[in-house]
């Protein structure tokens, strides 16, 4: 066993210092949390620095990287930024197009990052009536007579819908009843007649603007399409394996930041003549939070490390997602409770940190849904 | 043993839910939240039905009620309402006047109310660097030649303090040290040259504005001393037995519903072809919140009971503020898992129901302060 | 409302402690723990003190009584004698025979009770394939040509049932099909051919032995069954609500005094120079401990209270089981961890109770199974 | 980053495999917890198969051996054994010898292990009246005039004390007062006069036999002093980080053998027509041990790790104890949960499993000790 990071592992995490040192500053933060999104200065810097380029293959202008590499400069850059902006789930967006699209959508999306610095397009898949249970979804797109598609129905939880040119959309093939495990993939263009969109009020996250995306007959040529026909569905749960770690990487380094700020306040607050890092109360709150951060950590750089070495993580990745969401969003709460009534107030980071924090432990599966994954799976594995 | 309400009792809580559905509509809920405050013709009609009078002698021409009864009602106030408003907080200002207040002082407080519908002034207690340790104030009032005082000081967490006309500031008498630990009450203008605010932004509670109050060389009068010299704290202590009391009934109320919400849900919301309340991890969401809804209510009632009754109630309502406060906000936080992601919006109520119910975790003293006052309680409560 | 116990009540609980502390002293109960048992002294007094005849018609004998009266002396009863032993099970047993018997059985009870101290009959119901899902059972009673019927099956978990010369039987009419619910009561003599018994050894409780009933063509009369054919479980089942409830009256009681004994000892207990009771960790421990006392006593009193003013029951007898069952465990187990070393041994009692009342979390339904039972209440109950 | 275990590694864990499969059957474990110890055949097959010699400098015959792969095989070993031995416990003894001894100590304790597979000597630290706070020990060591020592005291919770040859004791130099921190480590045979010991009844651990140890008056030598003189509690304490370490290697082996056996169970127990690992609250329950088991193991190769590379483990073996220890331990009740009723009964070893592992959240340091450790050490971590 070896626990080192490498020394290029280092070195692109000290650059992710530098960048968010220069980019996230309170100020710009603050700001981002009224506009509610992100300046383009930094989706640009992002690009530049490379950081947005991980991960994607090499013939595309991309720099191939190994999961854990890329998890880990995930997870420091959410902990320096202090903040939840939308940049990891940009690559999220890259990835199934560089994995599932053809040719042409690949050179249209890379042309569109490297000249805007945001990915070409958004991910339509949860409905208002089919989150976990997807066979409930209903949209869905039908051959005419001429050879096109007509698709129809509506998506909600669209991540950046309103901002970006495209968005992929999952729909059944032809049949929409429950019983039709058959989806594809499709690559819609936002301004296509028939596309229309609705805002959607958070109560967190409120630099990731969301939207519902309605699909009312719009037309499709068999070219949008991504992938293996009838196989939309498949191919986008493989993927939902590492973006579930991600989503924890973020998670741990917001909950970093979140633990760093209590403890610097604790270790400064004075209260019956002493620092409240003295009492016991505070001491077993930092304890914990330590131990929260540490296991997740732990357990986000195994399950990244068993895909980069081709082991199977349907258990880990389920395991990760349920304890490190909540874990993680437990820190954030233990840090408000530290703060006490000042970190009821905007003056510090930690209360929007705990609200943004909550929507991980919905958003890429339920943690129910996550306990309903791995148990199964750990059935499975002890099975004689 | 009795559980059952008195006649009286049922009829009042139907006049509540009669001036709740009147008056809390969703859309005025809403706007509240927009606006960060309630709309006069509530505050009014409050008062006009007697609710804002129950507690008051009825020398003052209030309506003296056992607090049984008052707990009933900000229960169901808030249940009905289903916000976090401003109304059962008002009361607490009124109760502290009419105890601790001069002939003359009550005299005003009351025209003032039945005028306005609204208590005359805030309660600035807390100061940025003094919490639950309040001998760490240093808010001091020092006695002058000619026979008036000087007060300096800075207050925090003064809800409403820019919007009532008065303040009642706890300060040190004449020297602001740690070993001093007397103090007195004094009941302030709020135009009085010296006296500032800024406004605080908080996180959630957005119907209850709250303040910074600044006090730089106010010049007070003997006569604007309220209570005993020396005894203000302890006058305030004396009454937080019955505020915590009270904030539970607020919380148990706004828990019920947010359980109401979730359980309804749960029963339209197909999942796998059925309603997710026949799911096991949903069940067993459904049961524990309302176990908690049900433990706070009889903890609360018995308390109350107990206080009506001239038993002392220091261990019971540390440790009903204590369990009530953090179970009935669970109780929140698993109505908003059982919604997942619409929860998250604010399409539903149960969101910012959540974020409001988080900060009575701090307000009237901290989770970690009851434990410590009712530990302690435990202790002597069983030694030999 | 009215939280008084009565004068009878207080009585009746000084009576109860008069007779645990002339009975259950420490020496006789260390000696209960290594005979498996209770001394034959016990029954007869707890028989003669009446307060085994509480809830029995006058007609035959009894005490009638309203449940919260029997629920309170079997709270006082096991936190007086500190040790988990058949004297509330023994009621259990004699109230389904009074309710279910023939007039025959139940003379026969009553007079084997009035000799000897000791219910007539165990109660074998579950089986080692159908616990919570009792349509599994295979226990099976068939007509025979001559009228008579033969018994047959296997029954785990009977309480006394080597020690009590009748077993009361609930079995399948005829088919032990999962399809087929009739089951009907039978009142089976231990010394009739084909009924056999094994020992059952447990890792806590153990004054209460249990054991294995072997049912091997055991021939029953007519005049055996009790109560209506084919409604067997059903009858049980009502009879649960109540039994649930005194099953966490005795856990109640023991929690009760796990708490006294800790902290005592945490006042006693010097580190670091004071009594560890100074000790925040300690506080927090002793603050919840008293915390889910508290709250398991009220639930308590007003479900039994609810039962004797014929109120419906079934969501709150499974709460109660739920909450309170687990709490009180919990109770014992901060016990465990305040005594640390020294309460892992034998010198003190708080170890015994820890193992004793984890039991109670399985028996009378699991915790799991009432969170089932419970959740879809909620949902009934919140259903528009 | 690497999670790989090497061949050596994976070979070793094979032949713990084959040892335990030989040597703990089930019928001589259930022998084991009859007799309250461990056949002498297993000392020696565990001192000729190696397992005993690691981590033991070579020049004494022993077989060096960095950290993680002992704690690999301590954790396989208790994995596969399925009870709590006392093993690894002897491998703490002889370190401590190896450690602190004389050459002629050293000496001595190897002969004794080679011959007879049993550590030469026990360890006297706690006393009654001095656990986590070890200042408030009082046995004392005193010069006399002739050059020897009079030592006298009292030591409990002394592992195996009453079946080795010789103890190791630490004492206070001279002076048993709160303030003296001058301590010696003696190494003190048993049959010296005024030495004696008195055997502790423990509520689980029933294979590991502890006792209190009196001293009285004995008479020490010079040459029975380990290490340097005052330094004794120190060098102790140095060790403990590496015991806790082991403690849960100890613990997580244990628990990994009540999670498979609860899941085997789980797979094949039929409840409403399915095997019950279909129910959700049972996925929910498999789910969450599984996560516990391996965040747990995470921790412990990491903290092994770094102390192998001679990283400080102040906070990581603080938080691996804590965290660790009740981790497992709730494994294993919620183990017992899934065998509900049957796992209560001695038919299974869920039950011994859960008593025995409750012993870990006390030995090596509370639970409460390991939160006051690792909160001190976060807070200082942050300190700016």
């Amino acid at each position: 066993m070896d626990f080192n990071l490498t020394d290029e592992q280092q070195m692109l995490l000290e650059s992710v210092d530098e960048f968010c040192e220069r980019y996230f500053t309170e100020d710009v933060v603050k700001k981002m949390y009224e506009d509610h999104g992100m300046p383009q200065e930094i989706a640009e810097a992002y690009r530049d620095a490379g950081f947005g380029l991980m991960g994607i293959p090499e013939e595309y202008g991309g720099i191939p990287m190994d999961r854990v590499t890329i998890g880990l400069m995930i997870e420091r850059l959410y902990q320096k930024s202090g903040c939840m902006h939308i940049l990891y789930q940009n690559s999220l967006s890259m990835f199934d197009i560089m994995e599932f699209g053809t040719e042409a959508q690949k050179q249209e999306a890379m042309d569109h990052y490297m000249e805007t610095g945001w990915p070409i397009a958004s991910l339509s898949i949860s409905e208002p009536g089919a989150g976990s249970d997807n066979r409930s979804m209903t949209t869905v797109a039908k051959k005419q007579a001429d050879g096109t598609y007509k698709l129809s129905g509506q998506k909600t939880w669209v991540t950046m819908g309103e901002k970006l040119p495209y968005t992929i959309v999952v729909a059944k093939d032809e049949d929409p009843s429950h019983d039709n495990g058959n989806m594809s993939l499709w690559f819609v263009k936002m301004d296509t007649p028939g596309v229309s969109t609705a805002p959607l009020h958070k109560i967190g996250q409120q630099c990731i603007p969301f939207c519902e995306v309605y699909l009312d007959d719009v037309v499709l040529t068999e070219d949008q399409r991504m992938g293996e026909p009838g196989k939309g569905f498949m191919m986008l749960m493989k993927n939902f394996e590492v973006e579930r770690s991600y989503i924890v990487a973020e998670q741990v380094g917001l909950a970093q930041a979140a633990l760093e700020d209590a403890a610097k306040y604790a270790n400064q607050r004075i209260a019956f003549g002493k620092p409240i890092t003295r009492l016991q109360m505070i001491q077993e709150l930092l304890a914990d939070m330590e131990i929260k951060v540490q296991n997740t950590r732990n357990m986000l750089y195994k399950t990244l490390w068993m895909m980069d070495n081709d082991q199977p993580v349907q258990l880990e990745s389920a395991m990760l997602k349920r304890y490190g969401c909540k874990a993680c969003w437990e820190v954030a709460d233990s840090a408000l409770q530290i703060y006490a009534g000042l970190g009821y107030t905007t003056e510090v980071r930690v209360g929007r940190l705990w609200a943004d924090m909550r929507g991980n432990m919905f958003g890429g599966g339920t943690h129910e849904v996550m306990a309903y994954i791995a148990g199964r799976q750990v059935a499975k594995k002890y099975a004689e």
